[in-house]
């Protein structure tokens, strides 16, 4: 017996009924997107190396899988200083980088303002554990070139929907703006070059709670009279729950002196999502120490939550520094990112469309010509046809095949015609 | 000005028009060999390093790309004698390798004849040049676990099928079997150990000609009576193509010893696709010199051969060797590989199902509120809808859109009603 084979480390095969089940979610979303006026691009899995690590992947560049040079000399391996120097490309660990890489290339070839869907995997050299994959998928929209708030609307709108087609009800969008969270730092005192940092710390407010913030930013040795200030707006009662989303909620959310404008976009893009799924309240929540990880967002921050998992489905917001960067150029950007992996497990997909599922259940010794003409036969009628030898245990075979999604099976021995419509069809369940 | 940005050296993007083409082709050919009763599987694009250079993939192993390991020390790098030392991982160069791995992981949980379909892409480190892409896209289907030649029958009836679905007329399979090529060597007396290189030489038939390939033997040094023999044999006029396909014309272009059993095989599979596609002749054509480029190849072999190309659109055949090769066992096995990028530019999509494609053509101004209730109207009636802001020269931009695929258009001023119903669509062209 040969040794137990495995995929490599922290990666997935799918069988059948499961990469069938992912399919479907992933065309159902592909579907909705593309219905709110987004087009599907894509690029290939490796980028440059120089461009995966230019920076504009926070702490993933770390975690990118490197691709070794072709036709290395011995002499060149032992010259090398580090890993990097042996690689030339590099498998992608988001799709936003692959994004502005292709804004650059194409951008004479694309519309002014570019809506794009990519639903692809990307690759982490993450620790295996639990939920956490090497390969696995994220389904993004982006609008390239559109300055204001209209795209974070669009984006939000095409999400909900999405959401909605999948049949998840309750999410909602938590939402917050990085110049809110900046005026904040500020406003309380902490210095410029400490926001950075602070910033990771408010980050893990779920998980630490407001003590553990303020204990780390006091340990770290964060500015004292801004963490005094900051501890005395993050320890006062609670209520937003009780408001609905809107200009009131949001005031009562944050300390005095925020940017007005801010505010209005905020309240803005809630009243348009909610006219634009025709209800009073759109499904937001304005959420003050929302950050979102990635240093890059310069705007409108956002974040799908559900009540059955503690951690976020997808998120995005604007970032405009960053589509240009490989043009050196400014280039307006906003992107909402769904992970697929977290939303996977939670939504039934719609059933296969389609005709029957057919098991032609034969003896041994039906001459091929038969069988290959019924299979025929059926697939010309819009059905779905498996030729499968009868076993010897047939009612468990039968239970089998009803298991693989087949719906119906017909019997065929060897005197039986090649006629299709001479078939006597039962039903399997 | 920044430097010109390009994807990396012999990859392709894939603007929005050219990956929908790509996606309505390959929803063709998933169907059809879905229909057909195969199960779409999935593997991680990237294999242990061991795997992919076990010896299964022949030459193509050499073109692998190689992933350097994780967390690599200065010291490591200097110790490596050659480059496969510093990768543990690759992505893998066919869809082969990765089934015969998939298949020793997972045999337990599949059927006893299992059917796979594998649309996905491989890499190879090819010199880039026309038409040879770094990263592609193959299209597989395989029965691991049967034998006899109701494989082979099937493989041929879906792939026939899916090229008439795809709307390509014209199309032949070439048929051969390695069992014959075997005999017919050794009938004329080339030693065991010659049949490889011998059959090498033979590969190149279409490209040299007869007597280069006569040339290219006896430069190789191979024994000079087989050659004298196999020459005598295969400058005879031809005129296997006024026969057609079955024993006659098998016998004809084969020297006399052919293995009776083969040639009544061969005669089988091509009488019962002929009753599968409800015709008195199938549309194969039997091939002496076929040989196929890949060693592990066992039976029958084939090719799709399309008058407007001179190279092959696909092929594949038995290789009963190798798909066990990752157990320790002995699995019987057949696949058919459809080259995609050489069928996507023959073949003419079906058009896009669905709804209208809807541009609302929105002025300055207009609340967004009003934008996102209009295209979300437009949604829900089962349309595709993008928000597009009035350009200075609209006639032209209608134009565009009339390219990009938008059927119709509605302008949207800024006392527009937020009420789908009072749209005025106008048709686009």
């Amino acid at each position: 017996m040969a040794t137990q084979v495995n995929p490599p480390r922290g990666m997935r095969d799918f069988l059948p009924a499961e990469k069938a089940r992912r399919e479907r979610i992933l065309d159902v979303i592909r579907e909705s997107y593309r219905a709110h006026g987004f087009d599907e691009i894509e690029t290939p899995v490796v980028e440059d190396s120089e461009r995966l690590h230019s920076g504009l992947g926070g702490d993933n560049e770390k975690l990118a899988f490197g691709v070794l040079k072709r036709g290395l000399t011995r002499e060149e391996l032992q010259a090398a200083e580090e890993p990097l120097d042996l690689a030339d490309l590099g498998l992608r660990f988001d799709l936003t980088v692959p994004l502005a890489r292709f804004y650059a290339t194409h951008r004479a070839e694309l519309p002014n303002v570019f809506r794009s869907i990519q639903v692809a995997p990307v690759w982490r050299a993450e620790r295996p554990q639990k939920g956490r994959y090497r390969q696995f998928v994220q389904c993004d929209i982006d609008i390239i070139g559109e300055p204001g708030i209209q795209a974070e609307g669009e984006l939000i709108v095409a999400t909900l929907a999405t959401i909605d087609a999948l049949g998840l009800a309750d999410a909602s969008i938590r939402i917050n703006d990085r110049r809110l969270l900046v005026g904040m730092l500020a406003g309380f005192g902490f210095p410029v070059e400490e926001h950075d940092a602070t910033l990771i710390t408010i980050d893990k407010l779920d998980k630490l709670g407001p003590d553990g913030v303020i204990a780390e930013l006091a340990e770290r040795g964060a500015d004292a009279d801004a963490v005094a200030a900051f501890r005395a707006f993050l320890v006062r009662p609670q209520t937003l729950e009780f408001l609905p989303y809107g200009e009131r909620a949001i005031r009562k959310a944050l300390p005095a002196g925020a940017d007005d404008a801010v505010v209005a976009d905020l309240v803005a893009i809630g009243e348009a999502v909610a006219a634009a799924r025709g209800q009073q309240d759109a499904p937001l929540v304005f959420d003050p120490f929302l950050v979102r990880g990635m240093g890059y967002y310069t705007g409108p921050i956002f974040e799908v939550a559900h009540p059955s998992v503690p951690y976020s489905l997808g998120g995005g917001g604007r970032y405009d520094g960053m589509i240009g960067r490989f043009l050196g150029a400014e280039v307006p950007a906003a992107g909402f990112s769904l992970g697929f992996e977290r939303l996977v497990d939670l939504v039934e997909p719609p059933a296969a469309a389609g005709g029957a599922a057919v098991a032609l259940v034969h003896d041994e010794g039906v001459p091929l010509a038969t069988l290959l003409a019924l299979q025929s036969g059926l697939v010309a009628r819009g059905d779905r046809a498996r030729l499968v030898r009868r076993a010897k245990n047939t009612k468990l075979q039968l239970e089998n095949l009803a298991g693989q999604g087949f719906t119906s099976f017909a019997f065929v021995g060897t005197a039986a015609s090649a006629d299709v419509d001479a078939l006597e069809l039962r039903p399997l369940d």
